[in-house]
């Protein structure tokens, strides 16, 4: 079948003809995919960097935020029909530890992550655990339903950091953020500020209807964000751009008592000053990683639901799955918010 | 009157004889100090370190946890009579800003400190804001009383971590940390650990009846807190030390989901490895200052009257007031607990 | 001056011309009333039911919920100047007691309520502390910032019973329950029902664009409510009609877990089936009175500088303050959402 | 084997030779039964009541509190081996409804009950799902770790409750309260009063060292109660009475902004003054069931390593199996805490 593979383990990503999965394993459903989602991870495994060099065994089939129709099922399996509509959990828990017995599957240390560790989803079909799958409503279209997983990332943030009424910093406008930041308007913040350099991406900010969009190496900022915030800084912040010195300058405007989550993944350590920044304000350092499982899924359905809109903004381009390249490239040049390969018409073209 | 101050600008801590305060102005009560603890704010102060040396004018009586009987009451108070027994709120918030009006005085950035601000508590009597007032209960001695402020920075600490039911590591054995402990173990921690360097310390956490008390420079730490912790590691971490190395080498072994509290003042910026040891791991770090106002105090009053026998082995010194430079010498050497000050004679002693 | 007074202990009201507040005592000032709006307690008192007619003293200048601008300030309150524009909390708690002193100044048992206890606001002037003063922002309308109270006691429901990404039934439709619902729609709700028998009132809560009004009469609702919730019925209700019938109907179809405030006054005892509903599904029930002091009111301002469209929608009657007969007429009827008294020209009004 | 159950459809209860469980099903292990506790629930059976008549079947082997042996392994089982000693959740839930998706498995509307909805743990062996085993530390014995689940009842309320440095009232000191007392004891509250007509129940709460232990009847009660709590009444109350009359007496006296956790089952509906006891003082009443799946079972087995000499307070009679009818005895007379069965020589007592 066509899959998009990481097959050589050098910096890039290519098509592969790997088997079809088969019959699932007990427990297990093939899904055929029909949209999937180009996730930040799977650019990190595309520029091959030191975390997926270390981690991702080749060849591997990426991809692990999709939708598709269920095309077989494994024994043991109930509730699921052929031909139902799903979407799933990328992070498979081993449903035994602390963390998993204590609702907290996502931080569960056994993880096996669909795309890095396992066969993913860029791919004609993927097999995965029916514990996992997330049944979607018609009403939402394959486009948006291809993209539950990192709306749900987004959506972890925000709910953790509860923005209602909150004046809210959204520090990186990469897709995460522009989900997080329309996300975060939809929950009643009182106002929604996006940072970000790249001026594609600050124009999809800016399309989302937000109060306020800025430029990080404008120094103006500091002032135009304490105007709106009222003197007193952003209440609730949200760091995506793993960059160590966002975070530092984010702090340093923060009110008393600010919660700051931290999703972004910065490429080393960091520097904080603990003591005036954290200690002495108050503040509160969230780490955020993955999704509740499956709290975080209806919220991210509720959102999906009711915001249409907001999805068709922050989803710039849909590709045919062939022209997976062209992908990778727009995120190299950062001119895009969240891609999706479609897959629907893979076959016909493949055998055009 | 005799009062310990602050009156020259270099190390070091002094007795002197200032006016008294004088009819109380509105709103304010004066308080016949009983009793006083040395609080690490005033070892700063008499170290003269670049923290104090920024903030504290010259001359300034310190001191700022305390008990004492009402001996004078300004205009417009109500609900004191004099005689009454009262501990105080070193913290006078400005009630108007942002924190103050959402239930968060501790993180108010008008605060004015007793004793650091304003003429504090080691002295015979001390003008403080009646608003900031708490009523003794008689079971509780003037000893345990004159240290109401800090063992409520520890609560505050305990209470915002949560740690019944959990495996919870103290970094760091001083008064603060012991006091924590004390209050870890009386909230019905799974286990509690204390991390401390200093031997005489170490002692005193020992008899506290914790779990486990380690030195961090001995290897055999990790191995021994995975054991107790069942391999999954402190669930809770509270850090009172302010040491960096110390909170990476907890961060590194906390269990993933861990709530990391954040009291002690690090004396420059702290390095984390915030990708891998917090976002991963789904940890939270809380900044803790101050106390809630007045929650804390209530919660403190309920562990006073039940743990009595706890709070006796955390306060390890009862001296004299005029006997102050030896509590200062205590603390230059590490073998103390709790230090408090017996202002009760200091009249009588004074004039034989 | 003019103002509006419960004069007599029969049902009705009727206008007065009591004495100027005179200069305010101190930490108070006198506001200039520019519109304030009617209460469902102003309601209660014009009816002179039992609870007004046990607990109001006569001649009583009613009315709490108002806005206006600063015309003289007492001694002892700073921060505000002459002519500031100024809402209030009418709830004027004691700041002493447990409740006050632990952020929970709505519960206090010491509370004395602004034109129900004391001089009100359906006046051309009110005094009030300086303390419960809450200033109004620039882009809030008079006709908006009148109804800050009852908004603020709405969004005290909805923000307790955490709306977002929930399905939440709104059980009654008059002013308070349209608010909740235009407030858990800008919150987030997954879906919002109003169950309302008033057509007219019904009628208002479809123009909020709400996914569901129902009218408790009709039997077909709990298989349209069991249909909209995915049929699991509603995850939060909030109940605002204070019938014990409709609490016990909603509870029947309540969602395992919910979450039910209760903010409508039963007129009497309600039996309710506390083993099946309530402990069985593990139901909460929260009563809920008052505004939390202030976040209540930062959330309120929040809210209505972003939805100022659902504002207007929801207050359907803007009346001359001397057209105050009519304002209670409509509330007889029913046909209204809220009612706000305009005194901007009041005094021109009455010496033309 | 031997085994106790409800072999006729009136009161009572019967020894039973059923077959043993045979080779466990997919998933599922065979216990060896150590020792099992006589739950509430179990004398409802046996007294036949309204509710078990209309969901036991007959003939069923009841109890499901219990520890043992594994003795047998299904197919699909990790983690366990023959030999592991065991305590089981008897509420097996769907794990795939709203609630079992959102960490609320307690909650669940499909869930099947251990020896209510099928075979019991009164027996010799039983069968259970490796879902729901909790493996037991070595230093619990077999007669504490027999109540895990009852415990866990009592946990779960006092858990969500949250009874530290509050003054906490429990009304109905059976061994649920009794439970419960020790709990919050252990868990910091400020003070602990039971409310028990039956003097043999007031004495071991007495045994447990409470602060309080008082007759309903008595009407010198409400002024105790009061004087404890410092004239505001309990913060928080317990109702494992089930008794309607009790429950508004407490509310009676709880203090504003209470919290009230019901767990007892009223045998039919309650009348409630929701308007003053609840909406005005702002209460929040509680309903709990089961046990949160696994946190509970994680904080009971941090309660009972800490605490064996409460736990042996509580469980005051241990009776071989073979007298279990002693056991149901000793309910009817209400003179015992908990009672545990030993079947651990059942076989050779049998067999003697």
């Amino acid at each position: 079948m066509f899959a998009i593979a990481k097959t050589k383990a050098t910096r890039g990503i290519w098509s592969a003809a790997p088997q079809h999965p088969g019959t699932p394993a007990r427990g297990m459903v093939t899904v055929d995919v029909m949209a999937a989602g180009i996730c930040g991870t799977d650019y990190h495994i595309y520029n091959w960097d030191s975390w997926s060099a270390g981690r991702v065994p080749t060849p591997m089939v990426i991809g692990h935020e999709f939708v598709g129709h269920i095309s077989a099922i494994g024994e043991g399996v109930s509730g699921y029909a052929l031909g139902d509509r799903v979407s799933a959990e990328c992070h498979i828990a081993c449903g035994t530890c602390h963390a998993c017995r204590t609702g907290n599957a996502h931080i569960c240390e056994n993880t096996s992550i669909i795309g890095v560790d396992r066969p993913g989803a860029f791919a004609e079909q993927v097999e995965v655990p029916a514990a996992n799958l997330w049944r979607v409503p018609d009403a939402i279209p394959d486009v948006h339903a291809a993209v539950f997983d990192p709306v749900g990332n987004a959506m972890h943030m925000v709910a953790t950091a509860k923005v209602t009424a909150k004046h809210v910093l959204i520090v990186g406008g990469g897709p995460i953020g522009l989900f997080a930041a329309a996300i975060a308007k939809a929950h009643g913040a009182r106002s929604v500020t996006v940072q970000e350099p790249n001026s594609a991406r600050a124009d999809i900010a800016r399309s989302l209807g937000l109060d306020l969009v800025v430029d990080p190496r404008d120094p103006a900022n500091r002032a135009r964000i304490l105007t709106l915030t009222e003197g007193r800084g952003p209440e609730v912040i949200l760091e995506v751009s793993g960059n160590g010195a966002a975070l530092n300058a984010a702090l340093d405007i923060a009110a008393p008592g600010a919660v700051v989550a931290l999703l972004g993944i910065p490429s080393g350590p960091v520097e904080l000053d603990l003591g005036a920044k954290v200690v002495m304000k108050g503040i509160s350092l969230l780490g955020i990683t993955g999704r509740r499982m499956y709290e975080t899924w209806y919220q991210v359905e509720a959102f999906m639901l009711k915001h249409p809109d907001l999805m068709d903004k922050v989803i710039t381009h849909v590709l045919p799955a062939i022209d997976f390249h062209r992908g990778f490239e727009l995120m190299d040049e950062g001119s895009c918010g969240k891609i999706v390969l479609d897959f629907r018409q893979i076959e016909q073209r493949l055998s055009a």
